[in-house]
C-alpha cells in the first residue's frame, strides 16, 4: 500500500525550501502523525531537506521504527527539547522553523540552549496545520465515515432519552456505541445537557436525570481512523412551548443559512456573518455566545475559526462544523451542528442526522 | 459546604508574597480547576494578592459563574492572552509571574505586547504544581475511589479475556464499565494489547483478536470526581512457558521493591532505582526502556517523575504510580502498575486488584 506521508513531506520540503529553512521542527503529534504515521505521544521530529528523524523516548522506539518509512529513529534520556537542539547543532543546520503555538518558552529555552549560536531559530507558525487545512479524498473518504459514526450515535442517543434518565448514562452509552462502531474513541468528552443545563454551552455530563418539559442538548464526536467528527443535536421532551418552536427555528435557519454560504473563496467571517445576521433578525443574536463553527480533522478544533470578522478564506478540500446556538438562562439552550467539507462551488454535509425539531 | 478552593489560594497567595509578585497567571485547566472549581476549557486566571480573576470567553461565563465564588468573571472577545495582558497593564501590576512550560512562545509574545513596559513578567514555573503535589485528606479520599473504580474495571476486563475478542471490543467495554461506575471519563486511552503488540508500552488498541498463548496488557485509568487513577495488569492466554512466569517474577518483585522504597523523604530516582536494580538482578534491566512512575492527580501525569537520577523527594500527600515493565519484541510485554500514596513513614497501595500471575 502506498502511503500519503512521502507526498505530504514532500510539500513540507517545498515550504521549507520558499522560507530558506534547513530544517523544521515538528513538536504537535498529530502534526507528526500528519507526516509519517507515527502515532506516539512524545518526541520531536525534525524535517530536513532530504532527510527525517524523530526523537523520542524508550517507549515509542520500537512503535516508532514500526509505524514510519525512511525515518530515522533516536531514543533521548534526558529532555526531548534538549536532544532537538543539540541534533540541530552537531548536523550544523543554520536555519530551523519552530511553531511558537506549538513550544512553550521553557521548551524553546531548552532548543535554544542546546542548539548553540550558529543555529538560528525561526518561528513558523502553522506550516504543517496549513497543509493540513486541505484534506486529500482519502482524508475526505474517512471524515465521511467519522461524521456518518457520529449521526448514527446521536440517533441512537435520542433513542435513550426517557424521563429519569441520567446524564451520564446517555453519556456512557455514547462513548460505548463509539466504540462499537469501530471509533477509537471519543474526539472530546460528550456533552449530554438536561434542561437548564442545556444553557452552559460546555456543559460536563451530570448525575442530573431528565424531566418532563426539558430541552436536551447532546454534542458528541468520534474519531475514526484518526479523523474527527463533531455533531449536536437539541430535542424537547414533552410538547414545546411556542417561544421553544420559534428559538429552535431561527436556530435552524442560522445553521442553514451558515451551511450555504460555505464554498472555497469565502471567508471564515462571512460564514460566520450568514449565522449571525439570521439570530439578528429574530433579535437572538445576543444569546450567541461563541463562534459559528472550526476547522475539524486530526483534530476536533483545527483552523479554520469561523468567527466574526475572520478574513481567512476557506479552501477546497477544508472540513469545518457549523454549529449556532442560542443559551437562554432558566430555559436551557439550542445548538444544531453539522460537519461540512468545502468544495469549489458548493459545500458538502458530512452528517447524516434529520434536523427537524423533535418533540419526544 | 465549604470548598477547599479558599484555603488553596491563601497558600498560593503565600507564594506570591514570598517571591514578590504582584499576581500569577495560571493558564493550565487543572491549576485552575484546583484554585476555583472552574472546569471551563478555555480562560485564563489572574490571582492578585487580594482578588482572583477569570478571563474567558462566551462559552464559559455562565458556567465560570455558576462554579466560582469570589471569582470575578470577565469575557473577552479577541484572545485570551492579549486580554490578559491587557488586564496586567490597566491594574497597574508590575511584577507578573507565568507558568514557561503552559505558555506557548506565541502566547508569551501576546500577553508581553500587552501587559506593556511596565509590567515585568516572571517565570514561576511550577507554583500551582507544586501545591498540587501535597494532596489533602479530601483529596485523597477521592483518589482512593478513582483507583479503587480502576481496579474493579481490570478486573471486569480480565474476564472478558477469550480467544476471538478484539483489542478494541475489551477496550470500548473497558471505557463502559468506567462510565458505568460514575468516571466521568478515561484518564487516558485504554491500552489493550495482545501477543507481540504488548511489547509495544503504548499501543492503541486495534482489530486484532486474542490467540492462544498470547500475553496481554491491560492499562487503564478511570476520571472520577475530577481525580485520575492508572492501573496495569498483564496476564497469559493458555499456559506460560517457564521464561514468561520468570519475567512476571522479576517484573512483580521490581515493583514490590519500588513500592517497599516509597515514603516522606525519599528521592524520586531512589524509587526507580529499586526497581531497577531488582530487574539488573535478572538481567534483565535493559528491557525496561522507561521509567518507573509519575505523579497522578488532577491529571494523570503530573509531578513528580519517578526515572533514573531524579533528585526531588516524595512529600506526604503525593500520589505516584509504580509501573516497571520490560517489553520482549516478539513475545510481548510484561507491565505491573499500581498507585501509591506517600505518607510519613509508608507507602498505601490505593489500587485493589490481585497482583499474582493469571493464567487463563
Amino acid at each position: 500500500m502506498t502511503t500519503p506521508f512521502a507526498a505530504r513531506l514532500a510539500k513540507l520540503r517545498d515550504l521549507l525550501a520558499a522560507q530558506k529553512l534547513d530544517a523544521l521542527l515538528v513538536t504537535h503529534p498529530p502534526d507528526w502523525y500528519y507526516l509519517t504515521g507515527f502515532t506516539g505521544e512524545a518526541g520531536a521530529l525534525i524535517v530536513e531537506r532530504k532527510k527525517a528523524t524523530l526523537i523520542t523516548d524508550g517507549r515509542f522506539i520500537v512503535q516508532g521504527k514500526e509505524e514510519t518509512a525512511g525515518v530515522r529513529i533516536l531514543q533521548h534520556k534526558a529532555g526531548v527539547f534538549a536532544a532537538a537542539g543539540e541534533f540541530l547543532r552537531s548536523a550544523g543546520l543554520r536555519r530551523a522553523g519552530f511553531d511558537a503555538t506549538q513550544v512553550s518558552v521553557a521548551q524553546h529555552g531548552a532548543l535554544r540552549k542546546a542548539a548553540g549560536r550558529r543555529c538560528k531559530l525561526e518561528r513558523t507558525n502553522g506550516l504543517v496545520a496549513r497543509l493540513r487545512i486541505r484534506k486529500d479524498a482519502l482524508e475526505l473518504a474517512q471524515m465521511r465515515k467519522a461524521a456518518i459514526l457520529a449521526s448514527e450515535v446521536v440517533e441512537h442517543a435520542i433513542g435513550l432519552l426517557k424521563p429519569g434518565v441520567r446524564e451520564l448514562e446517555v453519556a456512557a452509552e455514547i462513548e460505548f456505541q463509539m466504540r462499537r462502531r469501530g471509533a477509537s474513541g471519543a474526539a472530546f468528552e460528550s456533552i449530554v445537557a438536561f434542561g437548564e443545563r442545556a444553557a452552559l454551552p460546555h456543559a460536563r455530563p451530570t448525575d442530573k436525570r431528565l424531566g418532563k418539559n426539558e430541552l436536551v442538548v447532546l454534542d458528541l464526536g468520534a474519531i475514526l481512523g484518526h479523523y474527527c467528527s463533531d455533531i449536536t443535536r437539541t430535542v424537547y421532551i414533552g410538547t414545546a412551548p411556542k417561544r421553544v418552536k420559534e428559538w429552535y427555528k431561527a436556530v435552524l435557519e442560522a445553521q442553514s443559512a451558515a451551511i450555504s454560504a460555505v464554498r472555497s473563496g469565502v471567508t471564515a467571517g462571512e460564514v460566520d456573518s450568514a449565522a449571525r445576521s439570521t439570530l439578528a433578525k429574530y433579535k437572538l443574536d445576543r444569546f450567541f455566545v461563541h463562534s459559528t463553527g472550526h476547522g475539524l480533522g486530526l483534530e476536533v478544533h483545527e483552523d479554520p475559526r469561523l468567527a466574526r470578522g475572520q478574513k481567512t478564506r476557506l479552501e477546497p478540500g477544508t472540513v469545518i462544523t457549523i454549529e449556532p446556538g442560542i443559551y437562554m438562562p432558566g430555559d436551557g439552550g439550542i445548538r444544531i451542528e453539522d460537519d461540512v467539507a468545502v468544495h469549489e462551488d458548493r459545500s458538502e454535509i458530512l452528517t447524516r442526522s434529520p434536523r427537524d425539531f423533535i418533540e419526544l
